[in-house]
């Protein structure tokens, strides 16, 4: 699964600003502490979901909003208000549902307008939810890619400042806090399983490891943009599609995530939508915990063996987003 | 709230040792301790809820089978198998569902029979579980009570034993287990707000905790036995009804728990129905928890202003169970 080719990360310093690294999650962090959850972790023992081998779950679908999306545009926002760089027309964001929730979140917490583009696939819940923060939402598009383009047509016309939802250096360096939650609560682990989409929470993620712990990507076969990088030597357009689609159906991965994914994710795995739903299944009945098909993606992996741990390993999964329809879950 | 006439703790050896006190919590927390979860904590801000101040949750409706009602079964049985106590016609119980759950688990997890009997209210989601785990379900009587009486009969044919669902030393003190954790977790707490049924879980709690902090319990209005036992001076019949009637509906509290929650509750408070169910929704909306309207009932009396906290507290809540349809909980 490893790229035939390995990008280094650049070394000249005018661009390797560009690219967050440990300092600026710790900035990231330190700016959003007192604006996010610091989420739990539940052990489960060998037996418990049936693997045979313990896991460390980040409950981080307990976060604000329902995902781990709050983290990445807090802290963009944020950092604009300190340099004094927030139009007066406030925020514009496309999303397929979870980050437009986020940056609708974090706008009714600041007292800013905010509009948000969402493609038709966002499902109802997603909707209500970007909604019940008081945002704009406008629904435009098949993909999360066509919302993307109207709603940068629109902000050249307002003037508000484009979130976007995971190509940004403070948007990376915001989901990259939740990799050093985990790893500040569960030093002891050696892998962890995170789902991937644009590659905002993983790349973040990576940065912060560093390769401390493997990092391993899971993404549904049907949205395999992050894995078609890695094999490619660079971010592809692939498809999107399948159960998971509005929350990990970017058609290619962040330019800025891609050669720090490229150096510390160790392995790219795909997993049906079939192992997805069996997933969300097992959440609901064994844990009571209620993820979204994007949420139950990394533990798909597991719990279809797509990816099995060596021997030793200390195993440990982000449960990442909660917008669903609760019932949608039940055994 | 107090009651007029608090009765003591009995004195006498051979009577105060049907009491658990600490010593039994932490010998109940070894036996178990690798049979259940430690079940995490999370911290909300002021703002989260609405409420205008911070409160700690424990996320015990994560536990096994849905409740923190393994804890004191796995105690109960495992203590029995110890002494070597346990007949070949393995264990049976009366229960609302969650308590049946419980037993139903931990019999399968140690290789024994069950039976468990639950009343007609018992739902469908409950009845589900039991019978998931391998368990005989027998589905009798109206209430808790007559599904007991029945249980009794049985029992009486088949010599299986009795696992109370609360009034048991064994089971009081499995259940103490939760406040063990909750006080190694969250030392900081200065009042704890626990659901109350037939007393089980806040007997334990109020046995461990021994007045370091005020136990608030929180029962619905329509099944108010703890209420009026407390406001009685000793358990009393009380109506059961509501909502959450299969978990909170016990028609009398234990003679055993009755004791220690005269001395170490600090208030019995009430909450309607109406009040329940919006707990539900709101942790549902805000922290994307499924609690079966019984595990919301503590917060709710927060959320409904039932019970406000003295200037200084640190205020924890126990959200105890989550056996529902996850449909329900949606707003």
């Amino acid at each position: 699964m490893r790229p035939m080719i390995l990008p280094r990360l650049p070394t000249h310093a005018s661009v390797a600003a560009m690219y967050p690294g440990p300092s600026d999650i710790e900035a990231a962090a330190a700016r959003i502490a007192s604006r996010v959850r610091h989420t739990p972790l539940l052990r489960l023992r060998d037996d418990e979901l049936g693997l045979g081998y313990p896991i460390t779950l980040k409950l981080e679908l307990l976060q604000h909003a329902g995902s781990f999306k709050p983290r990445g545009a807090f802290n963009r926002i944020l950092a604009a208000q300190e340099a004094g760089e927030l139009p007066t027309a406030g925020v514009i964001a496309a999303s397929g549902g979870n980050h437009g929730a986020a940056v609708a979140f974090v706008a009714r917490a600041l007292g800013l307008p905010a509009e948000i583009f969402v493609p038709e696939l966002t499902p109802p819940a997603k909707r209500a939810r970007i909604e019940s923060f008081g945002a704009r939402l406008v629904r435009t598009g098949a993909t999360y890619a066509e919302a993307l383009q109207a709603s940068r047509a629109r902000a050249a016309e307002t003037g508000a400042m484009e979130v976007h939802a995971y190509d940004h250096p403070m948007v990376l360096a915001g989901q990259g806090t939740t990799a050093r939650e985990f790893e500040a609560d569960a030093p002891d682990l050696t892998h962890v399983l995170v789902a991937a989409g644009g590659g905002g929470l993983i790349g973040g993620m990576a940065a912060w490891y560093s390769s401390r712990v493997k990092l391993i990507s899971v993404e549904p076969a049907a949205c395999p943009a992050l894995h078609d990088a890695l094999a490619s030597g660079h971010p592809v357009e692939a498809p999107v599609g399948g159960v998971a689609a509005d929350s990990l159906g970017a058609r290619q991965v962040g330019a800025l995530m891609f050669p720090i994914a490229a150096v510390h994710v160790s392995e790219a795995v795909l997993v049906s939508d079939d192992a997805i739903r069996a997933a969300q299944r097992l959440l609901w009945d064994r844990v009571r915990l209620v993820a979204e098909p994007g949420g139950a993606t990394a533990l798909a992996a597991l719990t279809s063996a797509a990816w099995t741990p060596p021997p030793g390993a200390r195993v440990g999964v982000l449960v990442c987003g909660s917008n669903t329809d609760p019932g949608s879950v039940a055994t």
